[in-house]
């Protein structure tokens, strides 16, 4: 048993020997991803799909519960469409996959496939609008995308990859204000409560934010390296695209007005982010709400009278509280306690024959990988608890780490010194100027990751350039 | 009232009229898709994005019940892979949409978007597929494909579509016939009990079935105006596509074999057959179990007093059992009941004052109109009552119309005069010979839809060639 193991878990790289190489290694032995034949795309496989149908789910609902409603729009646009709003085509054209045949004909105007829908959803905007009272327009799509990258790693850089994009339209700029903050405290509230992942909040620079946005806000989670991954964000547009899309209504005054626009997006990264956050040298550790499998009975000495039927008898029983799986299959309960792990399933529970005896069996977390007995008529209340206790302990490991690997600086020296020591946030004033953002990049190897909604204040000056700086910024890397 | 929904109503053609007019009539103003900017391509828009939810969601429950797994496959092919199996690329390379340039880059070689997904399943299974114990592999995809039609038509016909491809391998023949037999009996039964529309099971002619398949089965419905809709398909490749795309797997006796294929499908379409076999002159008629909105509460004088809070209060009750929903804005009633009844909602409650003094309100059907007066009290078995008889309705009348309009006929002049006459299915024997089915076609307008399950002895000889002929086919005019 253990040499079964063994075998298997030296099949992963360390994450302190190579955390990149680690990350990759989980992609594919846990079986969540495949390469394919087309270069920069990837396969989503059933358990990694999953994890995206439990996302997907439990967002939806969210977004439903605050009046959205789901739409579709075509994954080809026109290039002229997508040319009627400046900086919206600069920012994306150098990554757009373009149809140019259909069928044995060249066609007359070229088609991006959708790298974000903007455009798609302004078009029809100006077709479906028409009075105030059709306003607001809350609508969302779950489709993927393309973007042309040129390097790529399964869901945090790939050519195609799945997400919802959130996209409405407001009669007033205060209305569409809120629900770009609506979306992204929506965004915050699912990464902290389903996926434990702790985030800060806060509005990115203007050499970070989307093309052709007035304002950006950002959800930024720490991963166990201390690097930074983005984790959703929400967008204000004013009423630029109304404007360049002639997206009018009549409105409540009988004058002809243009809606003030929002867009919002997450993304399938979040499963890098699940990875990168929670997982150790054993494989993924999956927070139970989006767990595919929260709970996996595993038989020991299965062959012995009485323990198959006694681990589907609990199976059955659990599935009424909990998403359940009972490992039968031929392998060795080592092995699957091994392979288990590699993906990350919450609880294990470990039934055999003299457990049966005494009425009880061997409840284990993955992450603590704490045993303990539990009465069989106890398993009701045991396991929930012991989910909820694992989803507040991933969460507080997370925020001890982004704690312990958040700096903050005064001076270059200190944030280049800070900077060679360790990964992770550093947190310093800013005057607010390009130059000394880009400065940072230079010098540092920094990015701004976000203006944080809680500010503080560290000194009185920029510590690039030192002119007075009010703004404090989180810099860090990012994925 | 009554003018308001006059000029409604009036907005649509009536069936017999123009059906063809009716059809897309409903599509839009039913507020079902939109036309898009992008020719042949459209938009789902809110309401019909949620019928087609419902489907997805009654689908997918059936798939996971069986043990089919969702998974995720990349847009893009390169064109070499899809070359490797020459019938298929035969049957698809006309209506291909190619991805020429990533960013301003020409590709080297150019990569088609998916119009189905079997050679990116083939290439996948080579990659992940290794001994009998992985079989067999059942997955499923939700997405969208793209066929370069030439003219389209909302829901039936579009160069994008949404829909689920079924793709799975199996040990043995016999396996993988059963998957293709259980999965068109899955269609069947959602089609019959989920959307109320009967469908002919069969098995198509080598000329009508899928590119490289050596077996399809269909489900065959008949819209009101005669014509058919083919409805769900699923197919048997034998080994075929496993030796073009080399998925082998190590068989229990130790030696290389290739797996058995099947796929199976059903799209966005069906939602055109639901409209065309269940609505009227006045617009859609929803299946309750598909339908977003199942009880549509409209109040009546909403200005006095106590009528909007006991909508209000029957509102949260009904949520309990059916999707409800309370149309509280300042419309006049009669425009409500003509817009839910444009958009098909099962059935409607009027709730006025006066009855609300009886304790009562009125309870309308959307297909009969039949109106009756329901306590309070009595809701919540008057309604789940209601529905289920208006589907059953929605069945009974949709079997009527399809056997009104079934003949069957022995000689080719029989055939010609019974087609010339009314629109449906013709029933003849025939001979097997691919110039038959195309005489049928040349002289008769007709098209094989199926050899049904359920055969039939007509005659000893094929109408059109007067050869011995042991097999019965329905014939028609197809979407
Ligand atoms: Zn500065
Ligand atoms: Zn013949």
């Amino acid at each position: 048993m253990a040499s079964d193991k063994k075998k298997m878990v030296e099949a992963i790289t360390a994450q302190e020997v190579d955390f990149a190489q680690w990350y990759t290694d989980i992609c594919t032995k846990a079986e969540l991803v495949e390469y394919s034949s087309v270069k920069g795309f990837v396969v989503l496989r059933p358990y990694g799909y999953a994890i995206w149908e439990n996302i997907q789910k439990n967002l939806d609902a969210r977004f439903k519960a605050t009046g959205h409603e789901n739409v579709a729009m075509p994954m080809l646009m026109p290039e002229s469409l997508l040319k009627k709003e400046g900086e919206l085509v600069n920012g994306f054209a150098p990554e757009v996959a373009w149809v140019t045949m259909g069928g044995s004909e060249p066609l007359e105007e070229r088609l991006a496939v959708r790298p974000t829908s903007e455009t798609l959803f302004c078009d029809h905007f100006s077709h479906v609008l028409h009075s105030y009272r059709d306003l607001p327009m809350l609508y969302n799509q779950w489709c993927s995308v393309v973007r042309w990258e040129k390097s790529t790693r399964p869901f945090l850089r790939t050519r195609e990859f799945w997400w919802q994009e959130g996209h409405t339209i407001h009669e007033t700029a205060e209305e569409a204000k809120a629900e770009t903050e609506q979306q992204l405290n929506c965004y915050a509230d699912f990464c902290e409560n389903d996926l434990c992942i702790p985030v800060i909040k806060g509005r990115k620079t203007d050499k970070e934010k989307f093309a052709g946005a007035e304002a950006t806000y950002t959800i930024e989670a720490m991963m166990k390296d201390g690097k930074a991954l983005q984790s959703g964000t929400s967008h204000y547009f004013g009423d630029k695209f109304s404007r360049a899309y002639d997206v009018t209504f009549t409105g409540r005054d009988n004058t002809l007005q243009y809606p003030f626009q929002t867009s919002w997006g997450a993304s399938s990264r979040l499963i890098g982010a699940i990875i990168m956050t929670h997982g150790d040298d054993d494989g993924l550790i999956l927070p139970p709400a989006i767990a595919p499998v929260q709970v996996v009975i595993v038989p020991v000495a299965a062959h012995k009278p009485g323990v198959l039927e006694k681990s589907r008898e609990l199976a059955a029983e659990i599935g009424k509280y909990a998403r359940v799986k009972l490992d039968d299959s031929d392998k060795q309960p080592g092995w699957k306690f091994a392979q288990w792990e590699m993906k990350g399933v919450p609880i294990r529970l470990e039934v055999g024959p003299r457990d049966i005896e005494q009425g009880q069996c061997v409840l284990v977390r993955r992450d603590t990988r704490e045993k303990q007995f539990v009465k069989f008529e106890d398993l009701a209340s045991a396991i929930p608890a012991a989910l909820e206790a694992l989803a507040k302990d991933l969460y507080d490991r997370a925020l001890k780490n982004r704690e312990a690997r958040t700096m903050s600086a005064t001076t270059m020296d200190e944030i280049k010194e800070k900077t060679a020591k360790s990964t992770g946030f550093i947190k310093t004033m800013w005057c607010g100027d390009l130059a000394c953002e880009e400065a940072m990049k230079e010098q540092a190897g920094l990015s701004s990751r976000c203006m944080p909604f809680q500010q503080e204040h560290l000194s009185d000056v920029c510590p690039v350039c030192g002119k007075p700086a009010t703004k404090m910024v989180v810099w860090g890397i990012a994925y």
